[in-house]
């Protein structure tokens, strides 16, 4: 099977890497931040903004669309691409951790697992060849094999789910017939170092064009997600993109990019921005809420250049925050994303350009430094 | 005093005009919809999506201003345009609506009115000279005399209120000090013909340099509106701009146009909008909810230009409703001012090419007329 993807990797800075993954609409430069749009959208935002703010790839989440509006409904609309009027990458989770922590009632079993929709209590079912079929109807370019993300500190839970995500991984794999999308493999084991290597072992070894890290940030300590990161990138291969989880601070993009990952996505920075927080670069947040703010004629982060610092104060976001106007998650949506798509970009350059560890120096000097942009 | 306002009419039809309204922040070509800012934010839409949409005015309120984040912080913030980065002229009312509508337990007495913040309970007082003072410090184009907005079939109170309005728009108007600002004064009177003729004449008489049509659009008939909008243009003098307070459906902004109003301005369209309805320019409405758009590829209005729907589908658009996604309100928003500015623009555009009429029967054909976008 040809295949229209292509990882290009233009600079090595220890295990970190500046590249591009090349898809079907078109490059993604890595390491990359993907903003999440859950529903077809990412929250409050039309997609001009969103590309605007940075973003070059985007996530959709399977267990949402599929039930809501229907992954047959996208795809008769065009495809999420059309259908969202987001033309460029678009990555689509499997719907597993969706099905594990939001719906009611999950019955896993060694073929699947059986639901019940946290929208109306309707039964579903997904197994590998389904969680394939819904993101072949939706039509992404990067979509994720089904796989269980247990509690991590359960040894016993996390040894069963393994085999079963092991065995899944390769059901997804045979099942995945269209050309135009890459089908990523993901590592689970919990907390488990030795979990862990099996699983990075085994999921690298049947050839997916790439892989993810699956399971992190689900209660962790920063520490454990960076050894278990550390640990799995080694022996993912190097010549295939990588993908961490679920996870958006500022301090695990740049923990992550140095372990070697690629590719990043949260809902984190929309969430924040929805209850009035802004994100800064160095990894501190503003509640905008907070009355110091309120003649405060500076914008956000006097360093960006989003659309919401070169055009609006502080003082007017915060306004729009007390007032609960709809604009302001918009706002804060534009410069949180802005904020970690341009860290995204920052480590890449600095990739490119032989210089990334004086970038970390100075990124961890800026955290210990006198808070300018908060003050 | 010297102003740097000037009203040149272009055309004319009938008692229609086209014109354009100058004023320090730029050109109002009329005639013209404004669409609301109540909090200096068109909820869910950025100055930029606003202007994209067709606005060329925008209305704030000075009720809502002033109660938050109050006036003195505006001005201190560089006055409303700058706080809310929309750099093109704006019309404030003068808090007089709100007060009598939405405060608690107002008292009104001859010299002004003391109400209750539907906020926090604090107390407040409006007099005419304290409504301009507001308007001052937060600095549109366009400011308005205050005024009493009674229940429209109540002879006796009408009466008295037009009094009051009367002697307050005398004060009002040596109360204002920027020649950067309009002042324009209101005519009341409820739907009682003579007590309209007087108050026009009143109004008139006092060398405003422009004119609002009050009180309509709060429970009176179509037909009654009509009525009262041919007889008070009648009075009002030709040379000066006319504007019709609160009215933005697409009916009446023809029947105004006609009657020779020339700004309008409506929270209608993004009103409807949050409540997932779009305006179609013949009056009609789609309740995008409706199942039977779960699949329509097409345009929300396939003859309409806007980004909306030069971008989405109502499948998508239903979507985004159905799952109370923000960007629902955005797109719908961005139609409707879109709607009614084009409405406006279209009609102006008759005017000056000597085909009003034709375009009014064309209009009206178009209501009785099949369904064709709604289909």
């Amino acid at each position: 099977m040809s295949t229209p993807f292509r990882f290009e990797i233009l600079a090595t800075a220890g295990k970190a890497r500046a590249g591009i993954f090349h898809t079907p609409h078109g490059p993604i430069p890595t390491p990359v931040f993907a903003p999440v749009g859950t529903q077809a959208s990412v929250k409050a935002l039309t997609p001009e903004q969103v590309r605007a703010a940075g973003a070059t790839l985007i996530l959709a989440n399977t267990y949402h669309l599929y039930l809501r509006p229907g992954a047959a409904l996208v795809a008769e609309m065009g495809g999420l691409h059309r259908f969202m009027a987001w033309p460029h990458p678009i990555l689509t989770d499997s719907g597993g951790f969706q099905v594990f922590s939001l719906s009611d009632l999950r019955e896993v079993d060694d073929d699947g697992v059986t639901f019940r929709s946290h929208l109306d209590g309707s039964q579903h079912r997904f197994t590998p060849e389904i969680a394939v079929r819904v993101q072949e109807q939706l039509g992404a370019d990067i979509i994720m094999a089904l796989d269980e993300c247990p509690e991590p500190y359960d040894r016993a839970y996390n040894e069963q789910a393994l085999v079963r995500t092991h065995r899944w991984a390769e059901r997804s794999l045979k099942a995945h017939t269209r050309s135009d999308q890459a089908l990523f493999g993901i590592v689970q084991g919990g907390v488990f170092p030795d979990l862990r290597e099996q699983s990075a072992r085994f999921i690298a070894s049947l050839g997916f064009p790439g892989h993810a890290i699956g399971g992190l940030s689900v209660g962790e300590t920063p520490e454990e997600r960076d050894a278990i990161t550390d640990l799995v990138t080694d022996i993912l291969p190097a010549d295939k993109p990588r993908y961490l989880m679920g996870v958006g601070t500022p301090r695990d993009l740049v923990a992550g990019v140095q372990r070697g990952v690629d590719i990043f996505d949260c809902v984190l920075p929309t969430r924040l921005a929805r209850h009035g927080t802004a994100m800064l670069r160095d990894g501190r947040r503003l509640n905008v809420r907070n009355a110091r703010f309120a003649r405060d004629p500076r914008p956000l982060d006097p360093t960006c250049t989003c659309y919401t610092c070169r055009t609006f104060s502080r003082a007017y976001v915060r306004h729009l925050v007390v007032a609960k106007e709809m604009l302001a998650a918009t706002l804060l949506s534009i410069h949180n994303i802005h904020t970690l798509t341009q860290l995204a970009q920052s480590m890449r350059q600095a990739i490119l350009e032989g210089r990334f560890d004086d970038w970390v120096a100075q990124w961890q000097q800026s955290q210990a430094g006198p808070d300018a942009a908060a003050a």
